[in-house]
């Protein structure tokens, strides 16, 4: 499918919109999640095509998020399982499921997290990693980073979007 | 565009994804937490077509995440601004830019966020809810909650995937 890259631009929302902005990709990360690691485990459970599902593990494997790992020799069978980049992801899912469940969820959450480590059912709460209150759009501004490229750097900053780090040293 | 629609699965990453997933909605989203609220803005920032960009904006505002406002009156004028509900994605976002900027960004974040709240550049962090430690993956089990669909209880059980609250009781 012809579509824009977002790969090159300097946000990492964009870059990770193009790597798991699909519609079946995070599905794909969720039943890895739940455990699922066999081609056919994926696929009984998503129901989609089986080229679609081959498209998105070849994708998820050279993107380093899974890995394409042999567990049997005659015949050689392959099984999918998650890298330390794509249990990474885990957060993302759990905050995305948090919204969902706030906002689209008339009904009561359908599915619920259980921390193990308290015992206790739980969702993902988003905060600062510094003073770890949530993290509210209201008290957050943005600021060019060290890999923002310097050729964009003047146009980014007369947007208005950003605030000059330069301008705010003393 | 002719696609799967996930709005009915018993998963809120699902129907989240079925929201938001395509690939200008979370950049729509993102230009509307950096101040845009005009369509000219938004067009002018994220280079899409005028047709695409209605699309998404028609979407959000239906969806609740966006309301569209008059701002003028001859000739009338109308603007996009977040709405409760779109504010509360900003978490998502920001959980989602965490992740790039650790896996995508080799040469360092492009942008940073900083906490106006404790004044420290910073970025996002999922915690449980409850003992507010990082949440993640291996320490986390799924169980069927109370918006899970009755008629398909049982056959979600028989994956193995969840534990069965009811079994859970002492």
């Amino acid at each position: 499918m012809k579509r824009t890259t977002f790969a090159g631009w300097p946000c990492t929302v964009a870059r990770t919109v193009d790597l798991i902005g699909d519609w079946w990709t995070p599905l794909v990360l969720r039943e890895a999640f739940y455990g699922a690691r066999r081609f056919d485990e994926f696929e009984r459970v998503l129901g989609l095509s089986r080229n679609v599902l081959t498209q998105r593990l070849t994708r998820l494997t050279e993107e380093g998020l899974m890995a394409r790992v042999q567990y049997q020799d005659r015949p050689p069978r392959y099984e999918y399982q998650l890298t330390e980049q794509g249990r990474d992801f885990f957060p993302v899912i759990a905050a995305m499921m948090r919204w969902g469940d706030r906002w689209l969820a008339p009904d009561g959450p359908p599915v619920l997290l259980h921390h193990e480590t308290c015992d206790h059912d739980t969702h993902a709460e988003v905060v600062c990693a510094h003073c770890r209150e949530p993290l509210r759009h209201a008290e957050i501004s943005a600021r060019l980073g060290p890999g923002f490229p310097d050729r964009h750097r003047e146009s980014a900053l007369a947007t208005g979007r950003f605030d000059d780090p330069a301008m705010l040293q003393p």
